[in-house]
């Protein structure tokens, strides 16, 4: 891998402001707010921030860039594959459930539900990511999808993670804004409480967190190089495990170049066209 | 140009969502708040989301897309620079001026200033973008630069572009979320009175929008085609302009590859360095 020392560092950054943003949200909810319960009460609000920022920011995060980590590329690409859908499961069930927790608390208190535009990017997000996975799974997971539309679908399932991911941070800091505005009466946000200095340091640390990610996952030459057995050429539906058109996040520019060099004028122009969808791919 | 329908489509698009964002923060200053005035009132205060959804959203916006209409290409690339450096330049200005309206309202209605996150990140986008701007204006704009330099720093250039206008968009939903909270009491922004719908589908249209942007930017088949004269192996410091390597948003990978065909073993290698300077800043 071409700069590995600094893959690395540029990696142990993102997880150690990852962790410190779960951390923060912790400290939050214990230290100046009511814990976590599931009753009603604010405590039952809270677990929206915990489980947002654990699952939907971080594992999300995580999941995007698991196919750059080197020491995977040993592993199958259908293993990889499993682990990046597993984990965006993961994810999208802790946002669910933080969701269902914020509804349940506003029910408990009467509070309407779906007013504020946090609340209307943020159900848009959960829509679009839900749609995402269950195309992921579809399309490059199952194998009966053709290669020709996988190859189609990668730059968008790239271009629309990415997007998703990076809308889903910006609902979080919209939901920060809220809270802190809500919350904080006594002394109130403009006051600038200790709550509310450290609460702005985990909406930092989250921006921060996303354009890490967005960084390494979007630098080509970090990308899992290609399988030594990818067969681009085979028919249509019958592509190998391992194949690397089939990758999720790592995009189609993967497949391997050796692979696609045809002699015959139509494998030619077949690989003109894999190389072009390639090209697109590289967000 | 490749699918240019489909890439007219997409402009009319954008236009039309970026052009309603600005007449939906008219219509929300005028029609639901105090107008516009330079004195002290909340009227001076609405100067803020005005000159930023126009400013700072949508003709940054236009900027980052400028090198990829078709019908500039004919310009010559120092043009298009300067296009690009204006606009942004531009944006910047009214930026600048929509916080200077905040910083005058709260001090003339003793509001303290920067305590809340949207303010923070505010800043920051807009210090990072004043940075941007000038990096970009000595590096790609000015002929000092080496072309290692502009090679080495366009795939930085375009991923700070792209994720601190992404930035701004989420620091817009922000304060959209403070305003609706502050302004509407009576009644209050969860009883959804018309004013919050209007100013939530204008949040809405600003995340159609930036992604819209995002797309149009990040496809490398819609990039400016590599200049006829490019001669990318000239001696450094002696650029021609119109050379791709001095593009600002469409990036290195434009390089003529035809002029990098060198034959002897150091053009080669030389070669080699720009296809993966150029493959690495395919943001």
């Amino acid at each position: 891998m071409e700069d590995y020392g600094r893959f690395l560092a540029l990696l142990a950054s993102t997880l150690l402001v990852g962790f410190l943003s779960v951390i923060l949200s912790l400290v939050w909810v214990f230290h100046y707010r009511e814990g976590l319960s599931w009753d009603g009460s604010p405590g039952e609000f809270n677990w929206h921030p915990v489980l947002i920022i654990t699952g939907f920011v971080f594992i999300q995060g995580i999941a995007i860039i698991v196919y750059r980590l080197p020491w995977t590329w040993k592993c199958s690409k259908l293993l990889m594959k499993f682990i990046h859908a597993g984990l965006n499961t993961i994810a999208m069930i802790l946002a669910i459930v933080s969701m269902v927790a914020v509804f349940d608390f506003h029910n408990a208190k009467n509070i309407p539900n779906m007013y504020s535009l946090h609340s209307w990017i943020g159900l848009t997000a959960v829509i679009f990511y839900s749609l995402q996975l269950f195309l992921g799974f579809a399309v490059f997971l199952l194998p009966f999808a053709p290669v020709h539309l996988r190859v189609a679908l990668m730059p968008i399932h790239v271009y629309s993670g990415l997007t998703i991911f990076a809308t889903v941070i910006a609902t979080a800091l919209m939901g920060i804004t809220e809270k802190l505005i809500f919350a904080l009466k006594n002394p109130a946000y403009s006051a600038s409480p200790p709550e509310a200095t450290l609460v702005n340091c985990l909406g930092l640390l989250l921006v921060i967190f996303g354009s890490l990610i967005l960084w390494m996952a979007s630098r080509p030459h970090w990308k899992r190089p290609p399988a030594e057995n990818a067969k681009i050429l085979s028919p249509i539906g019958a592509t190998p495990e391992g194949t690397e058109v089939e990758s999720t996040m790592t995009n189609s520019s993967n497949v391997d170049k050796s692979d696609l060099r045809g002699n015959t004028e139509p494998a030619r122009k077949q690989n003109i066209k894999f190389d072009e969808a390639g090209q697109r791919s590289t967000m």
